[in-house]
């Protein structure tokens, strides 16, 4: 059983797909203890109380699961992350996380300003030790199972070592969130050869064969993502700095629109089954994306989520909450450290 | 008019996709004058005999705009680049590129070893002057018309000055390849705001606000590639370091056939016109990629080309000619240095 905090202020579609959202995932999890609604009382009080009268009337009966939490400010989707932090101590984002440090709740997830989201987070719940930087992992559909890919832009500019840190936290998402033991980890490159990549991706390289508890499978291409397999077996995560996954993340979303268009053209009466079968490409589908590394449960979802991509989001964040991914986060992090430590004193070992 | 020298030796469906290819072009563009295939004359010759005997009979009557050029030594696609050029001097690359050098030839299109193809196009026909590396552009279909991606792979770890002379040598392309006027250019980047960026891409946005002779919309996302435009309008051109635009490239290549799986099992009757709509997102149909920056036309043709390819591709070839695209590269990176020793010199013009 999970309470988790959900943002009822931010994303485009503020507060209606919250409150939406809040209502369906009570419905469908019976895992969520609470939802807590965060946000300024009053226009979440009046959103609710609209739609329990109107188009979700019959979701009445989850109303006693949710609370609303009072939060005056209000952080925009366009303001910078520091200055919504230092200039709106109350927002929605930063009482929304201070349950989580205060042990009134076991996530958090919001729609609204990433920037702000990852800053606040790292703020309020702390950062796992060993750790140089969070990183935000994504799903990618693929025509087997789903792929992990990290970071998908919370860092540019990374160096080999938060390259591997990515490896173990990515390791412990693909266990933790979608059950798969020993989960391979590809490096993202421009060829399967080690000698392939940037600077930082070929030391990353070197450095991810020695590292126990990652089950590296080598470098990876772009190709190899859409099939979720490269030569050497399936993929379950995806490891690269966060401007190439951003743009690669981006690039995905819009491209299923753009083909629905491009192939609505061509086709007639099968439309339908064609748009049925796009829905396995629609990140709604997938919810939110946790930002790992922080002490605590962060999910960011997409900025034009709606009720339905809300609803998955707080699924995403239970089943972080019990699988107790954070702490597996921590502890893998911390056994690096350790490793390292133990390696550094003590050659022989 | 054109001669066009091609690698009947390079590529995995060589030297048989080459050869028909080379039928298929001739057949096609009136405007090659000559075909020079480059390969093991006796292979080539056999290949032909094969073809214009059999499948390609009906080719017979442009057999005298065609001539074979002994090249005895053959590049493996697993070749290390600068291994094969200095242990294989004879190869069908450096023999087809000496063609140019020596006045013989127009231009140079293979299939074969990409890091082979651009070493010895740089080696043999030199670089123009301030550029500091040659870039790949490749062309991504759209919603709207396709846009031109460069570097698609030759460099890694790009800085700033390279990434706008990316935006120079890819506004060339645009108007002489594409017809395009004035095309406008976009810095890839995961964020439309000019901080938003890695290191070199940031720094690269203050330099390119400044750059004469590049219509600069400012950052793309990579949502915006799909659909071929951004807020700020259509876009022609994205700049970005070959690392990136290599994944992204692999990536989408990957794409097609891999939808094309998933809504096949979706679809039933109407799978027919499905793939005709899919044929437009087919690279085959885009041809090569020129190698932008070296003094010739090097044109580099997917490793995976059977004859449609590489036709397309000796028509990028012809295209290039005749455009006198390489003149212009050298002509618009010559007054970029002018413009930067008079800016220099006197800082109040």
């Amino acid at each position: 059983m999970a309470r988790v905090a959900l943002d009822a202020m931010g994303g485009d579609h503020a507060p209606r797909a919250a409150v939406a959202g809040a209502l369906l995932a009570l419905a469908e999890f019976d895992r969520v203890h609470t939802l807590q609604l965060v946000g300024q009382t009053r226009v979440v009080q009046a959103t609710l109380d609209e739609l329990l009268a109107g188009e979700m009337a019959a979701h009445a009966a989850v109303r006693d699961r949710l609370a609303i939490v009072e939060a005056p400010d209000v952080i925009a989707m366009t303001d910078k992350p520091t200055v919504a932090l230092r200039g709106k101590p109350q927002s929605s984002m930063v009482v929304g996380l201070r349950l989580q440090a205060d042990g009134q709740s076991d996530a958090f997830v919001s729609a609204g300003n990433t920037g702000a989201q990852m800053a606040a987070s790292a703020f309020v719940l702390g950062r796992h030790q060993g750790l140089a930087r969070p990183a935000i992992s994504t799903m990618f559909p693929t025509a087997r199972k789903p792929v992990v890919v990290l970071d998908s832009g919370a860092n540019v500019d990374c160096s080999a070592e938060e390259l591997v840190q990515f490896a173990r936290i990515g390791t412990v998402y693909a266990e933790d969130m979608l059950g798969r033991p020993n989960p391979t980890v590809g490096l993202l490159s421009i060829g399967e050869e080690p000698e392939k990549g940037n600077a930082a991706v070929k030391e990353a390289h070197q450095l991810l064969a020695s590292t126990p508890g990652v089950n590296f499978l080598g470098n990876v291409e772009g190709r190899d993502i859409p099939v979720g397999h490269c030569d050497r077996g399936p993929i379950d995560v995806v490891v690269c700095d966060g401007f190439v996954g951003n743009v690669l993340l981006k690039f995905y979303e819009a491209l299923a629109p753009t083909l629905m268009g491009m192939f609505a053209r061509a086709l007639g009466a099968e439309r339908e089954a064609l748009e049925q079968a796009f829905r396995e490409l629609d990140y709604a589908d997938h919810g939110g994306a946790p930002l790992l590394g922080v002490k605590g449960v962060s999910i960011i979802s997409h900025g034009k989520s709606g009720p339905r991509a809300i609803k998955n989001a707080v699924g995403v964040a239970v089943r972080a909450v019990e699988s107790r991914m954070s702490e597996h986060v921590g502890r893998r992090l911390a056994e690096a450290t350790d490793l390292r430590v133990a390696t550094d004193g003590a050659p022989t070992v």
